[in-house]
């Protein structure tokens, strides 16, 4: 029964995944579009792979509130450019100076570090049109204070400046993954919960669920680091030891724990749902149960 | 009668200034808040001077329109903090490699460029922050698409990849320009018309306006690089010889007669409103006139 379940769990994250893709193709400008080479690296970074899981945790929660249909679509792709913009701007040599990322050259690599700059900028920009066109500034607010300094960009800042430190503590490592990579994760769910008209008090749970799984997600992230291999991962590991990581804390056993004990909590808070297995209760296994 | 009209137009501007200066200041995050760094870099580049006439343009056309009162402060803030992100990636070494702005440090010469990256990626989350407050999705629209591939940011690829050309024709000149520059300023003028309701005819007639004033901006900034000198225009000057600019392609002065035509043109386009003399009518004239 159990394997039942994980194989057609399986088959929902390729099914979602896909649709992810297609919709990110459309979505997209055309590389026959002027001005083109900009268009290639935004899609060179979009398409260069990725679990597409920030859309994925949209609809999967949009589904869980028994909605059904294409206006999701626009909206989760929005968080994947958003995603993919930040990662294009992290990679630069001036900050996390990455040379290889899902496997392939970054998009500085290939395209040179300005237009790299302006991809990324693209990405943001065209982000917010997908968002605008749901007509909802709820879910535009929501994603736009996520992406601030008082989220994802909070948490790259305090990232980049906590290298240069001798010591970092567990309240400065968790304030960085909650806002570097929690923020995003989290508006991910909330996108999917607002679009579907969810009541006041099962926004609440959901954003719980989000934030325990966002910051499970990236201590997971950071014990790839350590223990995953480069061909699995798809980027340089055992580069985090000048960074503020999870292991480097409070070591791999009780990484391990603490993410364990997050998606225990995630799960708790969909108890409001009162159903038996949900594709986000797999989901939120996902989180840490993956290898790249 | 001229004269009195004159200084009326400088004091109008001087109070406009102030009143963005002071909404500016209470809608960036404060230097005392988390994370310091990236605050005081936005805070340093919006605060580095500018003439401010993108929220100028969109309160002038806002008031031109018969509308008063504060909503329109958030919206016309947000085109600086954008004009302001793109200067701060554009000035970076990947890109223009420059060293001063309005007399200053480059943001990156002052906190590093990982810190600018982020510096701008956050007024650009902020800017559309601030949009979204207005529940306007017509307005935010605008603004995403004016400075994404097929406006703003075109521009700024264009302008990259134009500097190893050895040969620049005019439409590859306006093109840069129109989009480059002239995207924002346009949209600049429709956020105004479009938070004071403007009939489909004035947004049509205003859209032309702020186009036209657009490219006449850029030519006029070309112009100054040429015969502007360091102290006035406050960013290095004589250093344009290696972009594409309008005295490049057709020379100083059919660049200065271009310049003029695009302003009579502009205030043709106010006809509609029939009035005497207005601030929009003053502004297209400064937008050639400036010394910075």
């Amino acid at each position: 029964m159990k394997k039942r379940i994980e194989v057609d769990f399986k088959g929902y994250l390729d099914k979602k995944r896909k649709t992810v893709e297609r919709s990110l193709d459309s979505l997209l400008p055309s590389v026959k579009e002027k001005p083109a080479t900009v268009h290639r690296a935004m899609r060179y970074s979009v398409f260069a792979g990725g679990k597409r899981l920030r859309p994925i945790l949209a609809i999967a929660t949009f589904e869980l509130l028994g909605k059904k249909g294409k206006k999701i679509l626009a909206p989760a792709c929005a968080l994947e450019l958003i995603h993919t913009y930040s990662l294009i701007h992290d990679d630069l040599p001036c900050m996390d100076d990455d040379d290889l990322r899902r496997g392939k050259p970054t998009c500085h690599k290939v395209f040179g570090e300005g237009i790299a700059v302006l991809a990324g900028d693209a990405l943001h920009a065209l982000a917010f049109e997908l968002l605008t066109s749901t007509n909802r500034a709820d879910v535009v607010m929501k994603v736009a204070r996520a992406i601030g300094t008082k989220g994802m960009i909070g948490g790259q800042v305090a990232d980049l400046e906590a290298e240069g430190k001798s010591k970092i503590t567990l309240p400065e490592v968790r304030y960085i993954h909650n806002n570097k990579t929690g923020a995003l994760v989290r508006a991910s769910v909330m996108v999917g919960a607002l679009i579907a008209d969810a009541s006041p008090e099962k926004l609440s749970a959901l954003s719980e669920f989000g934030k325990n799984i966002g910051l499970a997600f990236q201590i997971t992230d950071d014990l790839l680091d350590v223990t995953g291999e480069e061909r699995f991962v798809g980027k340089k590991t055992h580069k985090d030891q000048l960074k503020a990581t999870y292991p480097k804390v409070i070591g791999v056993e009780r990484s391990k724990r603490t993410a364990k004990k997050l998606i225990q909590q995630a799960k708790g808070h969909l108890g409001i749902f009162r159903r038996d297995e949900t594709i986000l209760e797999k989901l939120a296994d996902f989180v840490i149960d993956r290898s790249f």
